[in-house]
């Protein structure tokens, strides 16, 4: 075996370079008043984040990403269940990575098989036993509503990592934590910059895509367009009942098209997922599109996926600068430090002015 | 979504409040040498704890309750092996909470199909590695004599955290815990306080109660009578051979009932159970019994289970003053970072004396 | 029960005594250098070490197991990614127990089906999430070539723990280590001692044996001859092409025999194995060779063996000096020690000159 073989590069250049979080950061002024607010709160939908509360969080999570190594510590004795009843590993490990860079300790469930509710324990109990044994919780169940038996009986923070169909919030949040590290000037309501912005996917079925609809809303002026690409067969049951109306009320400028390649060369990111969670299982969508490095794609947009990615999204993508997908799952770490800081009281220790 | 839905109470107030275990350790005079002494002993039987050393861990686990932030570090550089070859969560993440709470590092064994042990290894050899990789271990095996396999091989100590149908010492350390921190005049031999407890489940079959009524029985005088109430289908083996001679001998008043509602006006404390852990499954007993809101408690009863319960225990009662289970789940672990900083030589670093 | 039941040994002697390391540590002279460019290494295969690189790999590892309460906290916030998608505990908590005594934290998955993978994912984007969550990979998996897969698309080190058939460095460089600790002289290629090993197993199919004959045959002036012990099953496929004849270009002497016990008068050094991964699971070989307490054992051999064992290694040798077999597996922490502490870029805390 040559030693050529073995060896690797830990340094390769790569789209989403080091100017881009400090970029965002010179771009949003600190205002610690509403990460400390976060304290009190579980995070449950994309709903509950207003516009300040967004930006001051993309600000810390891009000071977090220039420096990283300055933030080890704020967690220092803070203990996390990481509780995933749905197979996950993505997910999982962005957040305990977060953590564990962070500095605090973790306890895992990979498996609802190995717990008390599989002796038919209630999840009111669960959430009791939370209480005393941890700092914060990050649950993910197939189940939509295990995430609000538990709410009620917690007095610590518990954070939605996707509920069935319903939300996946964090992942939202990392997706908009993209959109403004590639271009900081939408975050101001001020600019007149705007992207038109087109989604690959089925707003009723998909998690990832109601939470990011509804953080996306929040920041109405950035948008010039929004266009969901589906195929026929999701023509009947394409958005939720009132989730269209919702976005259109909030500012957006909604539009469905069915042929991707027709829509391509208008659009400033491509968002795209194929995945749906139901139940136990899941389903896969809009078979009939996909991104190659043949697809008309305007010289400068950029692709997101919240992954995992199968066939829809080709891998001969991957070295373009289309490619922030990879960028978005790296920053999603980073979005998820600055979270979980707030979330267990400890924002006080990476502001810039206390 | 209103964000007065996600918001919650740290702090909110509970019958376990923070006086408890200050008066409990205001009541016992530190022994230092009674816990220096447990860095020789594996955890394996209620029987193996006398009065003196069972004082010494609730007061020092009453010392760490009064102010857990004093005691971050202990465990530092010393690692858990956690082994739970019978599926359960509460009790993992009580000992895991423990530890790290305490300043250590853990790894995990969730699942016998992963491990060595499926390839047929013998305990002993598992016992051997565990010697090379850790500081202490747990063990929960739904064979009873998995843990007495692997004692014989090891060179650290090692906790039955509960074996088969046989015992389960450290949830009876915790329900005796909880009492005195109800009641700490109870501790002393010279009160003429007596409680009369009844206990709503199987002796011979169930390890809980097994290990719960072999520490109790070490303080005969404060017990004025002990009534297990049973279903008739029981009556035949209520208890093991010997089993109720023995908690006579020790001075225990044993009575047995088969009517709950006559019984409960008489009990100061009510302990309940339903589950008995046999082989791979476990049973249900005495589905006659419920305690409810509508039971006929004394006032001031308190009502211990070791949990996950079922319809045994209907949630109604959790809000009201007889709820003393969640205080004892609490309660669980501060008594195991008390117990584990001990049997890993760390005693003298929370002693007040040394 | 007597407390005498429940009381342990933390010191029992052993064969492996205190003094063999810091022997081998005063054999070896250091040069930080070889360690140092680890750091650009994966660590895939035993061909991968020269003589000089495996040399300062037993100093460190030497070093380590001569103090190691000196070594908790070089792999300060480092990360680890503990992959075991074949079952092993012995493996992994080696490899957990090696990274958390230098200080580090540790993410591990312990199952395909709770990965990612399970939805289909390909490798190369589960190694591109991995490049973002941690420092350090530890794969296993039966599927020879995910190392590969994964390989291509790191930018951090992975290290091989055992892919199907193919290859263990890690346990060979371990195996090297007992030999080295039990005879520090044979290090030195100036000296004119030599040893004879046996090797119980087949060459061709069994991953220990293929790395650590490469392993071995770095060291040739300390090999008198090698015998390989089969059964007549395994005449046919006992070495893959081409194995045998590169052993001998290396300068060992490689001898084959059907007969232990005609053999074992002769042998310095008896490694045994008789479990070989196959996929999904394992076959068993040489179902004819036990070792026992009356197999014609050199007074003064070794046996070594690379756990977990079953029939052919009989416990009656446990207690026997003939026992280096769990210094072996003692060992391998140490040398995992030294190893993940070089590779993550931080050799130059352990080392005496820097």
């Amino acid at each position: 075996m040559n030693i050529n073989d073995v060896s690797f590069e830990r340094e390769r250049p790569d789209v989403y370079g080091d100017a881009h979080p400090k970029a965002l950061l010179r771009a949003i002024q600190e205002d610690g008043d509403f990460l400390v607010k976060l304290a009190k709160q579980h995070i449950v939908s994309g709903d509950q984040f207003d516009q300040n509360t967004m930006k001051q969080l993309f600000r810390l999570a891009a000071k977090i990403e220039s420096n990283p190594k300055r933030f080890n510590s704020p967690l220092q004795n803070k203990i996390l269940i990481s509780a995933f009843y749905e197979p996950s590993t993505r997910t999982r490990l962005s957040f305990e990575s977060a953590w564990h860079r962070l500095g605090g300790d973790i306890m895992s469930i990979t498996d609802r098989s190995t717990t008390g509710i599989a002796k038919g324990e209630c999840l009111a109990d669960v959430a009791e036993m939370f209480n005393n044994y941890g700092d914060c919780v990050v649950l993910r169940d197939n189940n939509e509503n295990s995430l609000f038996e538990m709410m009620d009986a917690l007095r610590i923070p518990i954070i939605n990592a996707g509920n069935g169909i319903d939300e996946h919030p964090t992942q939202a949040l990392a997706d908009m934590y993209a959109i403004f590290k590639w271009r900081p000037e939408l975050v101001d309501p001020e600019s007149n910059e705007k992207v038109k912005i087109g989604i690959i996917g089925v707003p009723s079925k998909m998690r990832t895509i109601r939470s990011f609809l509804k953080c996306l809303s929040v920041f109405p002026h950035a948008v010039d367009e929004l266009v969901i690409i589906h195929d026929e067969a999701s023509s009947d049951d394409l958005f939720d009942n009132g989730q269209r109306e919702e976005l259109e009320a909030r500012g957006l400028s909604v539009r469905t098209e069915t042929e991707l390649d027709d829509v391509l060369p208008e659009l400033d990111i491509v968002y795209i997922n194929a995945i749906s969670w139901e139940g136990d299982t899941f389903s896969t969508y809009g078979d009939a599109f996909h991104l190659t490095e043949k697809s008309p794609l305007k010289e400068d947009a950029i692709i997101l996926h919240p992954l995992a990615r199968g066939e829809e999204l080709s891998t001969a993508l991957d070295h373009t600068s289309h490619n922030w997908y990879f960028s978005q799952a790296r920053g999603a770490v980073f979005l998820r430090m600055a979270l979980l800081t707030c979330m267990v009281e400890r924002a006080e220790r990476v502001m810039d002015v206390v």
